[in-house]
């Protein structure tokens, strides 16, 4: 590989926090392209990249970040993509591929693909990897291995720019799959969006429960709670957007999520033990899929701080 | 410590799954008892605690397990109490003291409390500790260690066999917390039982949405679902009982979650993304409450498998 000309020959990061620079760190570690510009908005997010030093080039211009790229990739939040898309168009080179690693791909054909001129490929992207930590100090380039990319091409799209798009996030470390945007946005509101969003309102209950102490939740969040507040701790901009823009889907699986509830609710009232027993087992199946597949630690409590003690 | 009268006699261990092997194990370790009994209703149950050994004595009979006990801990699913402690109680010794380690402490007084002959203490505990796995050989010593444990002694309970059991759960590792059954229970519902709830109904949710299928469930888990599956795969017979013994908390949290979920779900069709951010933005402090008190940890994903590959 050492000979091997990388996959681009420039990759514009727009966005390095904890998606845009572990994408620096795996384009590095996989060697996939001659140059890495960095475009962050805020002179410290610039500064504190600079010294991590993932990026060849860092800027504050988004037309200077998109100059000559091969390969440019949105790592704002959401909100953001349409405005960005609209100044960089006039900048982006022919041939160059636009991509973006946002969490709902619907509303990211609807405001960035009007703004994308004939010769520039556009292919919306979506690596489902993260913590719950942000900025360019967050990032590392194994976030990616094993994880999926879904990728959602507009009808039309030129098989070849889809194939090295392909190629570079399998490089990433990512495994890959295709599928309409639709389809993308119904399965993450029930496997990350609705998940999300019930976290953080179990968490803002929590805190307005005056009768329990925010001591006594934060000391006896053990019983399950503390797995909730660590996504709960995600980054607030980043999901208004993904709320905001994922309204549909995210909607619909509440309405079956608050449906389903309301059953268990009253199981509970009226002391259907059985019912209970029965949801309780069958979930158990779910979980053992996801540590087959090798989407989870099979350790107990997540192999938390690496040692029994203190889990 | 070598030569110091160990702090009970004989310990009996009603029940040896995850929690009562795991006090076998702490027990032990700080040399706790002179005797470790430990019963179990199923034969496979008893063989398999053989065979790992944390016991000196091991028996299907309740009677045997408990003579002669100074220290009697009842840690079978909560809705056996009832029954096991009416089979007991003509066994125990005079002066002896009977806890439990039960979810639920209003139920546990109920069911337990009319069945305590004179002569015997009962104090109710709740080591609010656990991992999903579940059985003889999910224990492990360090399970306790810098985790609270909640006494919740009836009134007149006697000082003294409160004090012992208190530096008995110290001794194990814990932190010591005195209150009213109606605190705890309400106190847990918010902090382990409804999330419990509310983890089994999202898997239960994402498990019946046809148009998405269980393989893509399952593959893009990593956005968030998947945390939700590890509290979901906890032991279903546990779970039912403490929702139908902790019926009025769970109904009172579950209210004002649900409430507070529409009012999120209201602000995401109406696009108010001001609220949501609000939201979102408070949820962090409690996080960062958990990780300054040590109840969790602060490594991202929880450190996930002990490196940053594969989280």
């Amino acid at each position: 590989m050492a000979d091997a000309k990388p996959l681009f020959g420039k990759v514009a990061l727009i966005g390095i926090g904890l998606i845009g620079s572990s994408m620096a760190h795996a384009i590095r570690r996989a060697d996939l392209a001659g140059h890495i510009s960095g475009y962050a908005r805020r002179p410290e997010t610039l500064a504190r990249a600079r010294e991590i030093g993932f990026a060849d080039t860092l800027t504050g211009s988004i037309p200077e970040a998109v100059k000559d790229a091969d390969l440019v990739v949105l790592a704002t939040p959401v909100g953001s993509f349409g405005e960005i898309a609209a100044e960089m168009a006039p900048h982006l080179k022919t041939g160059a591929i636009v991509s973006d690693v946002g969490s709902v791909k619907s509303a990211v054909l609807r405001d960035v693909g009007p703004h994308i001129p004939d010769g520039v490929h556009f292919i919306p992207a979506h690596p489902i990897a993260g913590t719950e930590q942000s900025g360019p100090d967050a990032g590392f380039a194994e976030l990616f291995d094993n994880r999926w990319c879904v990728l959602t091409p507009p009808p039309g799209t030129d098989k070849d720019a889809l194939a090295r798009l392909r190629t570079f996030w399998e490089r990433c470390g990512s495994n890959v799959d295709v599928m309409e945007a639709k389809h993308h946005d119904l399965a993450l509101a029930i496997t990350s969006h609705v998940p999300h969003l019930i976290a953080y309102n179990i968490v803002g209950t929590a805190d307005d429960l005056e009768t329990v102490t925010e001591g006594e939740v934060i000391k006896y969040s053990a019983g399950g709670f503390r797995d909730f507040t660590r996504i709960a701790a995600s980054d607030p901009t980043m999901w208004r957007d993904v709320f905001l823009n994922n309204r549909e889907a995210v909607l619909e699986v509440l309405g079956r999520f608050s449906e389903d509830l309301s059953v268990l609710q009253r199981a509970i009232r009226w002391g259907d033990g059985d019912a209970l027993f029965n949801l309780f087992t069958r979930t158990r199946a779910i979980r053992r899929g996801i540590l087959d597949a090798g989407q989870d630690s099979a350790e107990p409590n997540f192999g938390r701080n690496r040692t029994k003690k203190d889990q």
